[in-house]
């Protein structure tokens, strides 16, 4: 079954101690996209300036993703420049520049409002259900969501979490909308709230799923070298939704395995800047890494 | 097979937010052969005053723990008092009494230096390598230390390192160590000054191997509620020598599996103060919890 994905579509800038990268492929759609097209037939949603390099285009085309969704406006695209400290783990926001996202409001064509699977990519939580508004009967809906729509648009975030199946945030955010340090209890607090399933991201440390049918902990792949961690979060929750979408049987089972999936490509997007790793990937690369995992950790 | 351990035997003064714990029994040896005494027989070595209260003794004795190398001399048991922080990540030491720890150089009786699995538990360097001097021929040699020992008496431990089969240590500490960030770098730093396994705990994100055979990532028992950390360490390297030494097969699988053990009696231990929880602990209560384990990592 097919995923309809909204996000931001941008150009990220990252500098690690190491490099300067300028304009690359970036954006929370975009990386979810590409993550989710290993298993699924992807819709995107979003919004690009006419500074948009067709390379990238061409990009989004090799991975078969549908692009009717894609509006092309006059103007710059959303463009984000940040800045890595050396161990990876600090991030600093260098510019933003929201270009013609400033005006994004999709209107969804009929094909597209029948997708059974949404991805509502970390986008404002306003956009998030203006897109919500527009599916017909969709099978399950995920969100992702950051520590900025905590802040500034809590009240938005909250009317979501009503209407989502499945909230994915880290376990920063998770701490901030709950005010609970145990991540068992703040994940009883979100269900509170409305999500039947929990994804708690806790980076390196792997992820954490509180389901009707118990919780499930998922480790993170290791890797000797993080290259650029931009985007891991988004490829985790595409790759995640790409999976579960085309699974069959009983859902929940299929939302563990779906998480090592994501988590799976997650590790490969941080082993490269940008996409540049995620978009040379093969889905039999990704079932390799999976098999990995199964043997770190069977006892 | 049975297990010496040597290590701290002492009272603990813990302070939490909630509640003050006057004189608990405490020290990295009582945790670790108490945990390690659901799975094998085990040899304590230590030192303790002769204000050590009697119940105390009676407590090892009902774990069948051979005390014969528990010494008793006149003068105060060592004494540790410390304070946790609400989120129970922070620990202060408030006081640290040595009393007749100060004078501990224990001589094994040959029995004891017959013993085929060693656990030196978190105890100087200097002190790990007396009573190896002393061992026959041990069949395997786990370590256990800390940061004071990495900024007091690292040439020491360096040389100890040589002489041992695993090395069990925090992150913070590997990277202490070896300067490496990263787990896996940390790792093949560690192996390269001379043990075979390393061990690195990484208290509620669960503990990696390091081994021959690969890479193993042993979750953490998730927990709704912490009460008092102290010791969980040390029950986890308990447990895990524990296990090992009575498991069938080949070493490295069953030491995977001596971990999951390792981790389920450090979570019951979190759940009291100081050894209150562990020592009510039955081999069944801990079967439950590992298949608990097996439940929540399946996929």
């Amino acid at each position: 079954m097919s995923v309809l994905i909204v996000g931001s579509t941008a150009l990220d800038s990252i500098q690690t101690p190491q490099r300067e990268n300028p304009r690359l492929l970036g954006g929370s759609a975009s990386h979810a996209a590409v993550a989710a097209s290993f298993f699924s037939t992807v819709k995107l949603v979003g919004i690009l300036g006419d500074d948009f390099p067709k390379r990238y285009l061409n990009l989004y085309r090799r991975h078969r993703i549908d692009l009717e969704g894609l509006q092309i406006a006059p103007g710059k695209t959303f463009h984000w420049a940040g800045e890595y400290e050396v161990n990876m783990d600090n991030r600093r926001t260098l510019e933003t520049e929201l270009g013609v996202f400033e005006k994004f409001s999709p209107t969804l064509s009929p094909s597209h409002q029948a997708a059974p699977f949404v991805l509502l990519a970390n986008i404002a939580p306003a956009l998030q259900h203006h897109v919500l508004n527009q599916m017909r009967r969709p099978k399950f809906v995920v969100a992702d969501t950051m520590d900025l729509w905590l802040n500034i648009a809590l009240e938005d975030l909250l009317r979501l979490l009503k209407r989502i199946d499945a909230l994915v945030l880290n376990d920063s955010e998770a701490h901030q909308l709950t005010k609970a340090d145990n991540i068992l209890v703040a994940a009883k607090r979100i269900h509170r709230l409305g999500p039947k399933y929990v994804i708690i991201k806790k980076g390196a440390s792997g992820a954490f799923l509180s389901a009707p049918g118990g919780i499930f902990l998922t480790p993170a792949y290791p890797l000797a070298k993080v290259v650029d961690p931009t985007g891991a979060g988004d490829s985790f929750v595409g790759g995640m939704t790409g999976y579960l979408a085309t699974a069959r049987g009983p859902l929940e089972k299929n939302l563990r395995r779906a998480m090592i999936y994501g988590t799976v490509v997650a590790s490969f997007c941080c082993e490269g800047f940008g996409l540049q790793r995620t978009t040379k990937l093969t889905r039999s690369k990704i079932e390799q890494r999976v098999e990995e995992l199964e043997r770190l950790t069977r006892f």
